[in-house]
């Protein structure tokens, strides 16, 4: 089901232009798009695996890439405001249209994400490189299939609640941290006819995306979030004669 | 608990100024809004209800009605696009904040609600006039209290699936047409601190606003959407010390 | 992933053995069973799928067919007092411990699913024939992938709402009825590491699973329920030494 | 809307009669019950609130004193399995005609719990007196209202996920514990037209009832749950002819 899968793995890729933190080029030395796609190229062999950034024009986010792209990973922090309404626009529609977009960590700040929830996605937060503690709550759900519960991160950012979001169709994960505070730390989404996943872990101060158990989660969201047979297109608006059906 | 509650009544007055249908002064003298604020003083007789349209300065949305407002009643369908950005921003943010929302009918497609679902909203229609059912799926919900099932609705328009909205937090009613077509017809959403109701009955063309079911469907929800007590005041970001919460 | 899915399609096999209604035999010459089989063969041709009755030493769900199952397909009408309290038990075991459960048209009384569900599943019914449209209301849905959006079903029995049922996880279908009934005919359930999948249509007087569009209902809700990776056993009470997910 | 108001509290009243803790009687000189109906009779002032235990005459929950009952709290630990089979019955009946119910701790292994929501519902257990904080996810629910987030309860038994639940209706609160647990502690759910809220602060070793917030919290939740307007009377089966709705 999965060889042909096209996955777009999207890094604003700020922190890595500026090698900010000093560990960046060392801990990520492809990006934390390229570790993300590493990751996924493991669980994932037949699927085609591309990153984009920021940089790229039209952020390497064109309507031909779109259209081509089955599951959309989305990782952003500092730039969100640089992030064009166009593209904006262009993402939204095709993940109303079915295009599978999971948004992690600081991109809960993301312009798309934002707009596809329609709350401030607020929280709070601490960077003191806590242990990240995330419980399966839904042991039944795709994501969650061969995760331990917990899962943990030696080191994180902490965030917590309240995150303002709307009530999510699945609760997955909820992450405890050190200090005391929890957060519902994978949630999905359904907004038109896509997909969408939420996982908070991933901070660039920390090398969380070579961790397996995070690889896994991602593997399992993003087969989980694709939908190769479904036409891509959004809900529209129709006026219909009586019996319509019929014909 | 209700009887300091202030419900602001908002319309865009435009099927009203133009007298469009022709039986728009007949059958709603005051405005669809006049005929919903009529019903809901039937209710509610102590609370503090008045009415807003388009053509007021800053459509009668200004930062002093909305905070003096635990309840907004919306109806618009010809001039969405006339909105202003800068009411809809503050509408959300109040929402957001904690006021109650009630969006009607062909509002589902109102900038400020497809703001806040992230979705197109779109939908099936056809306007002949058919009979509306609209059916109890949620009978402990107090917005179904004393509504009967089904209540019946002699003539409107049709409003069919696919719905193109988020999964609502609870799905009250479910209506059903002559010609065969289905509608989740009253629905909630929580968006930040806000409550939000969506219900469908109540076209331009047909006396629905005068039934006297529907008038006891708006004054629950209402009631439901109130929270006077609430502190007024969007989630927001913010960074906390470890163990902030034992001071 | 399907190749090696164990499916058993149960059915109590009371009409088929009292012929009743007369057209039985004809209509469904190896049961009402036999056909859902059919025509998930058509589907799923590796799977494994064999079916069982009632009439079987302990109805056919010994717990080494149980523990041999990915999905188990529940057909019942007449006799469900006479499914014994061990197997009632037993099948929730294995629906908590991770077995797939599809319960079809009368099963919503049958007593695994008021067991499962804590309500009594009650519901309004005629039998006329009238037709039944199948709207689809979440297209992103596994379940929903390639079913026309209505499904029609040109003769079935009426059910109607009030649906006494939780909240469902997902709400698939919405049908309407020719007599303007609406009825949730489409609804999945967790229950444990479980995945549960309500589907009304199929009443023994109609040919309704000989229709494709159905027959592509059940083989996708078979393929969404099956879990064959997860180790069957239900959740239990366990006591745990502090930090004991560190060792 | 609250003064004519019945309240049962239900207590097993085991650890009060063999005085297990040594601390009970100190701690609870009127019973766990008595101090759950002293905190309400604070925020309920106009409330008839009274109060029953196993040892009670059909454990107090006759089918007249359930009548008159508008919602019914629910403590126990170790004797779940002596309430009898019919009183079972006759809550779950009670709750799915409207009565609202309130579950508390140790509670979450009730039959009547169980029963109503179909599955295991264990969890992961210490108790070692750890600070447990109870966070609130949805800020607009009712029984989150006035309520701090985090709540601090000093010292606690630990529950842990994962806690074998359906989805509920609204997950209000999740609480963390000194050991790094996490658990959904304030859930909601319908079952027919009952409410029912589960909360899981409340060990006998601790003097959790005392506590004002977690007072407020109960209070809150009583109104909620109770429905005096709406009829008792579980949803049933019933046969209707075509258009019967507009007789």
């Amino acid at each position: 089901m999965t060889e042909n899968l096209s996955i777009l793995v999207w890094n604003e890729g700020v922190h890595e232009a500026n090698n900010e933190p000093a560990t960046m080029k060392e801990m990520y030395p492809e990006g934390i798009h390229g570790a993300i796609a590493e990751g996924l190229r493991v669980h994932l062999p037949e699927a085609y695996i591309s990153t984009a950034t920021l940089a790229d024009p039209e952020h390497g986010l064109t309507e031909e890439a779109l259209e081509a792209t089955d599951v959309l990973l989305w990782w952003g922090h500092k730039a969100h405001a640089e992030v064009s309404d166009e593209v904006v626009d262009r993402v939204q529609r095709h993940v109303l249209g079915g295009m599978g977009l999971l948004v992690l960590h600081s991109g809960h700040f993301a312009r798309i994400f934002t707009r596809l929830l329609g709350t401030t996605c607020s929280l709070k937060w601490r960077n003191e490189g806590e242990r990240e503690l995330v419980w399966t709550v839904k042991p039944s759900h795709p994501i969650a299939q061969g995760v331990p519960s917990p899962l943990v991160i030696p080191q994180q950012e902490m965030y917590g609640e309240l995150f303002d979001i709307p009530d999510p169709d699945d609760l997955i994960f909820i992450s405890s941290f050190e200090g005391g505070e929890v957060f519902r730390s994978g949630v999905t989404f359904t907004r038109g006819k896509g997909r969408i996943f939420y996982f908070s872990p991933g901070d660039q101060d920390y090398p969380v995306y070579h961790q397996a158990e995070i690889r896994q989660v991602l593997a399992n969201a993003v087969r989980w979030a694709a939908q190769p047979e479904i036409s891509r297109g959004q809900p529209a608006v129709s006026n219909h004669a009586r019996g319509w059906y019929m014909q």
